[in-house]
């Protein structure tokens, strides 16, 4: 940004090069092949100052100008402001939606009757501070998240309804494949869990919920991959990541990510807080369990301590086992000890009267642990988009001097499931048309009518570009047709049915197929286009 | 704020000074009460200035400290951010939502068909930095609008529905009976629009639909009133405007605004941007109108003014009607006029021969003109609030020494529809509830199972308390018995017709009225509490 002012993002710029010069630069050679991979492999640790050094090395210049760059520095993604009327109390917009799940997790878990597994979804808007917003719907400043957290025990991440999808195939590229520069594979998603490509039962279960999600919407099932985090994608924390990428032509788009983040949220959490955020699991009878008892001795250690009694007494009972079984000892065969108070910064000594330290058997009956969370995250605008994109085609009109537009949006996703349109204008079928209106609002189907003089081709044309699904035309007083938008095929049915067939077809109860093997056809004639 | 440096709204601190000296104290004079009602009355036309009078004359001191307040200052509502790496583009968070659909006028009137009136639709978040926020959901800094924007052509403001509403009476509250002192009455709506208390037809129609919403949420339509915003309250621009106030615990709340902007808000977007944000209405045949047409002769101009001539001619077609017919008279009698061009600075000399203005008769195809805006806007946070008041009640136990928590949620608006328990746990019970629960997915009705131990009764206490309007509890293989939350009537139904009649009646489609009359009555004996 020397020259211009413009800003970049180093670790894009850095990715972009290395990228381009394996895919189209041939005259490298197979250890500089190797060498960018490597750095492709660990860009996301790179420090500013790697990156910079980087970037010096290959001579990278600004995209657009070729200007030379200048050293890269910090820059905070979330957008900061101040709040209140003072100014002195600054805050950020949330980049990401999934805390407010996880503070509330202690209220949750309660509502859920204190069961695990349980899971609490939310959908809202994030906002980050991007610095160079492209490629429309995919790299926004606003946009919108959802997320699934589902609460698991560690110990069991089994999933009651794994079984439903362990059989389906589709497109996974796990973390071996990446390495070893193969591409996706079409797999079976219950060999992968058994294999332990992907590491247990309910990642797998919301990977093929993913996927039948991203499927029943409209996205090309062969142009959707689950891809795993590489070991440097991954947070340290992560168990396990898998991300929903959808090509579209910007390439493969991360849209959905379904990642194990273990125990990592709720201990921050519960770190910053105080708060417990735990789960307990009863146990049918109580258990016998070896626990180390630390007991100061109040009374002696404020005779000797005075003030200091407090400091010194949490000192002793943070001891672990080792620290508080090498004390035990040294004051067995000794009578006292040195210790190191952290918090007064010296150190006291321990006598044998001051704490009793002993190993006692007691019975437990319940477990307590931080419970794993399994986290589908949706980027609802890309997906849209891609969607968009998935859907889209052109068709020649009859004439084949012109490209008509059409969305083939499935009925359950298409904001208009139908249109309603008289063939021609007159006041009976205008009537009827209206009559069909008001039991399609009835049903709850989201209709267009359109009783403009248009010929029928052209206002087919006109729902087919907005991806509506059937059009319903009146051409008679009795019985209408309905037209489906991709095979154009069309059915007659009478005009009192047609909303409980609009209902059936678009509320995925039955298909067109059904409603094609169960009412007469009917020929468009010269009609369409 | 002189002492402890916490800020309050002035205006705030104004208004509730001048309602508890006129409501609490009797000592007030009648022309000091008249004065505190006038004050309350420009409230919102105060500057800084006078308002920091008033609070000094007065003696206002800050509410809980009773310390002397400094100056008022006047304060952006709006958060202010930084946009980009730079730090140089300043952002602000949006305090409305409605402005998007105002831009976006153009492409929404061509999806209509080029055709009036349509109306557009959204929900979203705005954020608005409040001094004070309080009240629970009622002031908040980030919170959910919706609103609808109704175009209107500005001289035919009825409504295609309104006869569907003209008949409804509720509390209304005009301008009249507040400035009376007069409180809401009852009032039938069709006749408030007649007499034109209501300024038309198309803002009767919302303020009726708008009843009709908030009552079939659930809102106590006795604690419901619409009162209209007094002249003063109104923006300049508005035609007439009235809230739908609901009474919770801390008064009256504006929950919905329902107001005729005119053409405000697309002039307002014209003007900045230069584009037309204007609707056509086509003459069935053509219309014969005088018209003012002004062509400067640019040649003439030209070797005049050279290098200004564009400004010049701009200058002269810019005129207004009687600014050309005056210099047409000038041009007639004196050959010559003075004439000021401002983007010029100067005044120059404009002959005769330099420009024609006449009257012409021309034929006109349509009219066109900026629509009006009709604009109901929710505050989502709010209604929801108030719902909970309006829905919360608390009855005995059987014992009577227990009062235990109900929500009267209509079974539309409740999260959870049903819940399905077995009478006891048993492996044939739990099975039943299964299937039930099964069926209930199928048909798309939100519930939970509960097959916890737990007595029956305090099961039922259990979903009254979260609002669930129907419980079905499993104590055969062959039928189960539905509970409604409020009347704790039960009736019996087949296993396979339980979803049915739940999806029937969750739906709206009947009431449970209807299932009370069609299906034998079940007594819950000791079960209940």
């Amino acid at each position: 940004m020397s020259k211009t002012g413009t800003c970049y993002r180093a670790d894009h710029l850095l990715k972009d090069f290395c990228n381009e010069k394996i895919q189209k630069d041939l005259s490298i050679s197979a250890e500089k092949a190797v060498e960018l991979k490597h750095i492709l492999a660990v860009l996301d640790d790179l420090s500013a100052e790697e990156l910079g050094a980087k970037i010096k090395e290959y001579g990278i210049t600004a995209p657009d100008t070729r200007n030379p760059l200048s050293d890269p520095y910090p820059f905070n993604l979330m957008f900061q402001t101040s709040i209140g009327p003072s100014g002195l109390s600054p805050g950020y917009m949330r980049p990401e939606t999934a805390q407010g799940i996880f503070v509330n997790f202690k209220d949750l878990y309660y509502y859920n009757g204190n069961k695990l597994p349980f899971a609490a979804a939310q959908i809202g808007q994030a906002f980050r501070n991007e610095i160079s917003p492209r490629q429309g719907l995919l790299r926004v400043r606003e946009f919108t998240l959802a997320e699934i957290e589902h609460f698991v025990d560690p110990d069991d991440k089994s999933h009651p309804k794994y079984s439903e999808v362990a059989d389906l195939e589709f497109l996974m590229f796990p973390r071996e494949q990446q390495i070893s520069g193969q591409s996706a594979k079409k797999t079976c998603l219950g060999e992968a869990v058994s294999k332990g490509i992907v590491n247990n039962e309910t990642l797998g279960y919301f990977i093929g919920r993913v996927y039948l999600f991203l499927t029943r919407l409209g996205i090309d099932k062969d142009r959707l991959r689950f891809r795993q985090h590489l070991a440097n994608e991954m947070a340290h924390y992560a168990a396990d990541c898998w991300d929903a990428e959808i090509e579209s032509s910007y390439g493969w788009i991360e849209c959905v990510g379904i990642a194990d983040r273990s125990a990592y949220d709720l201990r921050a959490h519960m770190d910053k807080s105080g708060v417990p955020l735990v789960a307990h699991e009863k146990f049918s009878e109580p258990k016998e369990v070896e626990k180390l008892v630390i007991t100061p001795v109040k009374k002696e250690l404020g005779l000797s301590f005075k003030g200091n009694q407090k400091k010194v007494v949490e000192a002793l009972e943070a001891m672990n086992e080792k620290e508080a079984l090498d004390m035990k000892s040294s004051l067995e065969t000794k009578g006292e000890v040195e210790f190191h108070v952290c918090t007064l910064g010296e150190t006291v000594t321990i006598k044998k009267s001051m704490v009793s330290i002993s190993k006692e058997k007691k019975k437990e009956h319940q477990r307590t642990f931080t419970p794993s969370v399994i986290e589908p995250s949706f980027g609802i605008g890309r997906i849209i988009y891609c969607l968009y994109e998935h859907s889209f085609y052109l068709r020649s009109s009859k004439t084949g001097d012109e490209h008509l537009n059409v969305f083939r949006f499935p009925p359950l996703v298409a904001p208009i499931k139908c249109t309603v349109f008289p063939l021609v204008q007159n006041q009976l079928y205008e009537d009827v048309a209206k009559i069909i209106s008001k039991s399609l609002t009835a049903a709850g189907i989201s209709h267009k009518i359109d009783i403009t003089g248009t010929s029928i081709g052209k206002r087919y044309a006109r729902t087919d570009e907005l991806g509506v699904p059937f059009a319903i035309t009146v051409d008679s007083a009795a019985s209408v047709t309905i037209r489906e938008r991709d095979s154009k095929d069309q059915i007659r049915v009478n005009v009192e049915e047609a909303a409980t067939v609009m209902k059936s077809v678009t509320d995925g109860n039955t298909t067109w197929a059904d409603a094609w093997a169960n009412f007469p056809h009917h020929s468009s004639g010269s009609a369409e286009e």
